[in-house]
């Protein structure tokens, strides 16, 4: 099967990803200015963090995306699904890890994300607290602040018991469905875990700093930039499984140095 | 039994932590003098990193010691013990987190503690990368970035499924001890835990990104500061134990939220 991106001249990724940088620094301005101004903190229905930040970025992302690109789809976190259906489909999560956020602790960052007939075309990862941005584009290669991303494959030899693995707690594979059991087969091969519950551990995959990670029942949000990045630094990316729970829909993937991906993705069917 | 550290006065507390806080800004100097000059990447023999960086801001600050209070002791991760056996011992790990540092992503941090008769008169845990400091001094409140900390407790109502915890990986629990037990009780307690494994954890126990959190087997400089800053903020710590492997003792602590605290510490003592 053709990849539908191969649709998309090299040209338009390249101007596609220059206005996604340009939506990433419109994001982290809006956000600035509400830190600035002081904002407010509330818990949404599932009991996570919330904060005016959260949706004023949501939607000053989307009223760019109108004016720019006019026939284009936006699925953000807050404000959720406008014109549906399109070929080009971008995705936001405007703050990712509100609870760290919402402490003035820098770790969390604006996810972006690109999709073209359901393939991520590009992917912006921003931790704009820290001063680190991670992006990628179909063809285009994956950069961390200007530098060229390159995810190196695992030394065979290399003990897995050293291995340094991102993981989603406990109580992400405890609902909708229970798989404890996955879980714990997880950690038992790969017990120097670390376990960040943003994006952030989506940056250590990218940059060597985690081997490799993994979410279990995700919003696609989170997962919006993850894959481009992943897969143009040269790493693998494997989806697991798409949780359906009423109208939500939830996604398992692992990603990082393709051996380790591949040995918790066999990890992960055999106990599932 | 009367607390030694009133031995040392208000005004000589105040001293001591205005010198601390100038040794953090050296350490964080020494760091950003050697990234811009470019630093190396090693092995040590327990398979961590370790950078030229680490090495040289633990020298830095063992000199100034040595100028200002040459009759104090130190120990250091990188560099070891100087001047045994004195009342005034500074602790320091100069950069907890070298694995994310030494790949320029500023989740790490300088750890500083110092310690009259053992008992911790001061802490400073300097996330130099991100802009976030936090130190406290017996007596004197504890602090981020000059806000003043309070830990409040957790509601008598809260649900321990919805506590975020801060845990040390499972390969923490593995040795040189087998207590996988007690891993495997606090993840049943507290599903939705976090796993750092750098000071940044201690930083959101503090600050309230986390409810809690808990070391187990660790070297005391990963400790060095965060008693002290706790009970400044009005959480709690508990000492779990020490364990002696050849030369070296691991210790083990639980820290934040009081009632969770207690009821962490209590699921390991039943454990264990």
């Amino acid at each position: 099967m053709s990849d539908p991106r191969n649709e998309v001249s090299t040209a338009r990724r390249e101007e596609l990803l220059g206005a996604a940088l340009e939506l990433a620094d419109l994001c982290a301005r809006t956000t600035a200015d509400i830190v600035s101004a002081g904002f407010d903190v509330s818990k949404k229905a599932d009991a996570s963090l919330v904060t005016t930040a959260d949706i004023e970025t949501d939607r000053a992302f989307r009223n760019e995306i109108a004016v720019r690109f006019p026939d284009m789809g936006v699925l953000g976190e807050e404000l959720g699904e406008s014109n549906p259906g399109t070929d080009f489909r971008w995705v936001i999560d405007p703050i990712d890890g509100t609870a760290e956020f919402a402490r003035h602790l820098p770790v969390y960052g604006c996810i972006i994300g690109l999709f073209y007939k359901g393939e991520p075309v590009l992917g912006v990862i921003d931790h704009q607290g820290m001063g680190v941005r991670t992006h990628a584009a179909f063809g285009l290669g994956a950069f961390t602040n200007g530098q060229r991303l390159v995810i190196e494959d695992a030394h065979p030899d290399a003990g897995v018991a050293e291995a340094r693995i991102g993981l989603p707690s406990l109580s992400s594979f405890l609902s909708p469905v229970d798989a404890k059991a996955v879980f714990e087969a997880i950690v038992d091969t790969f017990p120097n875990f670390r376990a960040y519950h943003t994006c952030y551990a989506h940056t250590l995959a990218a940059n060597g700093g985690l081997d490799a990670s993994m979410e279990w029942g995700t919003p696609l949000w989170d997962l919006a930039a993850t894959r481009i990045i992943v897969e143009e630094a040269g790493g693998r990316y494997v989806g697991i499984n798409e949780i359906v729970d009423g109208d939500a829909t939830y996604y398992s993937a692992v990603f990082g140095k393709p051996t380790l991906v591949d040995r918790i993705a066999d990890i992960v069917r055999a106990a599932a």
